[in-house]
């Protein structure tokens, strides 16, 4: 571990945060936290995510590098270049740094490290003598910057950024990036503040928050976490910052364009937040920069707006998809209760967001109500973002489509590609969680995996076709001095009748789970089997009553999949079929159907436009005997844009 | 009839259109057509319609009148003024002018007739001396005239004025308002036209066409209605006017804000229209301008527009309240089958160019499609436009609310609340039309109404309790000397039963209704009863299954009347309210409840919460039983603004 890379120790690292340092002092709730086991220790090898990881690796990353060249991104960098350029730029390419950095630990590429060393370079050639560091406005106009935190973004590129340079580092040692990064944190560390001469702002895209909690991790400079609890505490203290900018620029704060800054998260200070509100990315990222500062400072009142912030979200604002922000008009949030499935937006950045902060929760709180919600997002939301063959991508990720709604290459603002695909090159860490004497399996994958237990090296082997069958078999390989531990097993919240044993003896529930978890403790023996029977029918869901899209409204789930009709399934128009509450639903596995995928098969009702000739208002209209053939939502529009529906009329 | 006026016959005059001269040369589709009877014509005393027309004069025009002066309308006219001028302010007047003349036709008021003549006074002042008027750009920048017709709807205003003229000179025979639109209309004609060295472009706002047509019927000059041909004939041509006047403003075509011109229904040649689209009052303006012109033309290629254009709009395009215009985005159209209830626009105005436009087919036809239509949007989406009180209004009048959209005293735009007023005040017009030796009675109403047939006055006595009753009773007068003639009634195409009697005598509607009207042709005598009964069940409405929005949903509609459940009527959230397939309505007649309505109540079931707390998804709610009140939808809101639902999930 000696220079802090990924691959020079498999244990105690991890990309998400608390990455190196676990001891650090001050760090209170420490106690009551676990840490999550590295992508790099968990060998995944199942048939859901290994295909997806490895189109990700061989597909997509070369495609988002293509995408970057020809869109400009990489020549941003070059002062002499003439080509367009935009204030988000930096950030876009930075993810992508940071989703071939996780790539490279675990599959090294030498082509892929010139190609980032390259723009490295690029970027510490042009960096400026003060550490200031932003391809836009170093190249574009210098007296800009800082003017408009507001709107500029600079702070979320050098965000991206940080993270991209603690990842490159941690992947291959390689220090440039992480020494340009550290003059830049130290330039910004100078400039914002609360002290006198200090610009008293903060950046209007969160991000850099959770960045400076990494890069603290990462070099343990403990400025850099003063510098995010600086961010956390300002934010929407008055006189108010964006007030006072905008007159300075000679404004009318009034003018903006999205009226309040409960878009930004800056209405209020983050410590009184009570529900969720405006751009949900945004929301998202100071979300876990609020548990990460928690987590180090020990500060309950962070802790508790994140509780709030999490009940309102998942109790009134979240799809069935895992995906959140209910239109683009704001990229975000509406109201409670309130979720349009034609027009939700559930951008895949957000549902990625709600992803890192669930998982962060969830290691302080061991709770599986955030590894449901998590599961949910990962296995629906999230990976709808990107097509089968990685290189389309949704930048919305809507419930219902009436068709021409397709994956695009690229966009003007790219941020959904990298974001996705740098979450794929590390997925192997949402898997297990480690802490004290204690193991936990949050997520079922067919996957070998080694953490720390006790001091020691414990081997999880486990043997699964989650999520299309639920039976899961782990064999457990102890560490050899210290095999009286505690092993978590993860109950989804969608099961309704699990069953356990270990070693073929019935181990019963009762009494032994709790939070979502069975915790089985014992003195362990190499090769124990644990296996854990999931019940995994096909469910019908329902929406809380008060939501008014889905009232009278089904959504078919099984397991942790979320299923749609398709058009290219069906001879009847999708919007016109009924499932009656009667239908026996089927499922039969399918290896050539979209890459493997369970389907749910069964009788509907489809109405006849017989007899509407040159009408629009009538008698009921005839319902038809017709058969539904339902896909997982997250294979959608992978064989052309079709409509698409999840939920259902029931009758 | 020798000045014009309205009072001085009350025979063969319209508002509408055709208002002076039948017999007009080149009228070649005359033979085909019919002529409403006049408002002045036709004595209103019916529970339903009196106390809105009472409230309308007494109150609505008093309330307008009062909002012009003090939002500065009437101060526009004033050079010297300082107050805030907008660039449609000509055109909201106008309309309240021709509001309050149609009233002063059956209502005299010197009072009233006092205010009309200032302001009249005012406009004579400021017109120009080439006869341009308009106070916006007379009294902020003179250089603008005519820079941007696209946008600053210069020649909308002028139609209104125009339209406002004739109706002031027809109620009281006064000329100067009519003069003073004459010079201005001389002057846009020698301003625009195909000619060399005239302008060749039209409004971005359609209304001109129309207008120009009412003067010409008011004047008999035919200036007036080449001009109207011109504009209809050139809208839509390439090189595009809209392309040309943008470049010589110097801005981009392109930039225009919705960003093709179907928005004002320019983007093609007015004849080759094969859908509805565009900001729908525009649209139903011009539309009517076309109906106009191809009567005064014997244009088929017009009336095959329109043709297509009805189809398109009324098989789908068409709320079932006769509101259209789906979107606020353009305040018009979306696409086919596309009918969101929650955000509809369907602004009242609109809904009224659909009664203007309806009204215009009706006579050329004599079908009761347009009738039923016009007669659904009367009774529903026009009339949900102002409160019971007169004294405030919708623009938009959606067909669910959540609660907290109310009506509005005035608007910053308020074409909506003198549009209201100006149909009120004429509302009789829509109820009987003649032609030749042909009555009409279109719309049932407890009125007495006087027409020529055969060149002879007849006079119908209608006695009935319709809209809340089916059963009506027409006593007829006929001319002396011209007792055989038709009577044709029409049976709404809402009525699935009907029986007629002619002086207690059954009469077989079998073979003698045609188009929705039963022709009934005797030698009429004097006290002859034709008893009309229309069987008036509580009917359950559905829409074109392809309308995705409301499958599995169902309307309640009695007679013309649509209803609606208003929170106000329910202990349990309207929203989550289902009824059964199988439930029972009743109906009962209540005459204190929003001014006397017939209520629909019976059993249905409501999703109960219970079990739902701290979530979101889960199994089926329980449905509770729970009993419904249904209101008119015409009346909503008139109790607080509260939720309401048109469509109700049946089960």
């Amino acid at each position: 571990m000696k220079d802090g890379r990924y691959h020079a120790s498999n244990q105690q690292i991890s990309t998400a945060y608390k990455i190196i340092d676990s001891n650090f002092k001050g760090d209170k709730m420490a106690k009551h936290s676990y840490t999550p086991v590295p992508f790099t220790s968990v060998k995944l090898n199942d048939r859901f995510w290994v295909p997806r990881i490895n189109i990700n690796r061989t597909s997509t990353l070369e495609h988002e590098y293509d995408q970057c060249k020809k869109t400009g991104q990489i020549d941003a960098w070059d002062p002499k270049s003439t080509r367009n350029r935009h204030i988000f730029y930096d950030s876009d390419l930075a993810k992508w740094i940071e989703a071939a950095a996780y790539s490279l630990a675990n599959f090294p590429d030498a082509e892929v490290e010139k190609r980032i060393d390259h723009v490295v370079d690029m970027m510490a050639d042009l960096q400026m003598e003060d550490g200031y560091l932003n391809s836009y406005f170093i190249n574009v106009d210098k007296t800009q910057r800082w003017k408009n935190l507001r709107d500029a973004h600079e702070l979320y590129c050098a965000g991206h950024l940080m993270e991209a340079a603690v990842a490159y580092y941690q992947s291959t040692g390689k220090r440039k990036l992480l020494d340009v990064m550290c003059r830049y944190a130290d330039y910004i560390d100078t400039t914002f503040g609360a002290e006198q001469g200090k610009i008293r702002g903060y950046c209007g895209h969160e991000e850099i928050e959770l960045a400076l909690v990494k890069l603290y991790h990462a070099t343990k400079n403990e400025k850099y976490l003063k510098l995010a609890q600086y961010f956390v505490d300002e934010r929407g203290a008055e006189p108010h910052y964006f007030d006072i900018e905008a007159k300075a620029r000679g404004e009318d704060p009034q003018g903006f364009h999205f009226r309040n800054y409960e878009y930004c998260q800056a209405q209020v200070p983050l410590r009184t937040l009570n529900k969720v509100s405006g751009h949900a990315v945004r929301a998202m990222y100071i979300y876990c920069g609020m548990v990460d500062m928690a987590i180090e400072t020990d500060d309950k009142t962070l802790m508790d707006a994140c509780d709030r912030l999490w009940a309102n979200l998942c109790e009134k604002n979240l799809y069935i998809t895992g995906g959140i922000g209910q239109t683009a008009n704001n990229e975000g949030f509406t109201f409670d209760y309130d979720l349009p499935n034609e027009t939700a937006y559930a951008e895949t950045c957000a549902n990625i967001g709600l992803v890192f902060w669930s998982h962060r929760l969830l290691q302080l709180y061991c709770d599986g109500r955030y590894a449901d919600v998590m599961e949910r997002a990962l296995y629906n939301g999230v990976i709808s973002g990107v097509s089968l063959d990685g290189k389309t991508f949704f930048y919305g990720n809507p419930l219902e489509s009436r068709g021409g709604y397709g994956r695009s290459e690229w966009f003007g603002c790219a941020c959904c590609p990298p974001n996705i695909a740098r979450l794929l090159a590390s997925l192997g860490q949402y898997v297990y969680s480690v802490g004290g004497s204690e193991a936990m399996v949050h997520l079922y994958c067919q996957s070998e995996a080694q953490m720390t237990v006790n001091g020691g090296l414990l081997t999880l082997k486990q043997k699964t076709e989650y999520p299309w069958d639920g039976r899961v078999q782990i064999t457990v390989d102890p560490p050899k001095d210290a095999s009286e531990f505690t092993i978590k097993l993860r109950i989804p919240g969608w099961c309704r009748k699990a069953a356990l044993r270990v070693n073929d003896k019935p181990v019963d529930l009762e009494g032994i789970v709790d939070k979502g978890y069975a915790s089985i403790g014992r003195t362990w023996s190499a090769g124990d089997v644990i296996t854990l029977e999931l019940a995994m029918p096909v469910e019908r869901v329902y929406t809380h009553p008060t939501v008014r899209q889905n009232f009278g409204y089904v959504a078919l789930q099984r397991g942790p999949i979320v299923y749609c009709l398709e058009q290219a399934d069906h001879a009847e128009d999708v919007w016109r079929i009924a499932l009656p509450k009667t239908s026996e639903l089927t499922t039969r596995f399918e290896k050539d159907v979209l890459g493997g995928v369970t389907l749910i098969e069964g009788s509907a009702m489809a109405a006849s436009t017989e007899g509407w000739d040159h009408k629009l208002y009538g008698d009921e209209p005839k319902m038809t005997p017709c058969k539904i053939k339902a896909v997982p939502y997250c294979t959608w529009a992978n064989r052309g844009a079709d409509a698409m529906k999840i939920w259902l009329r029931e009758m």
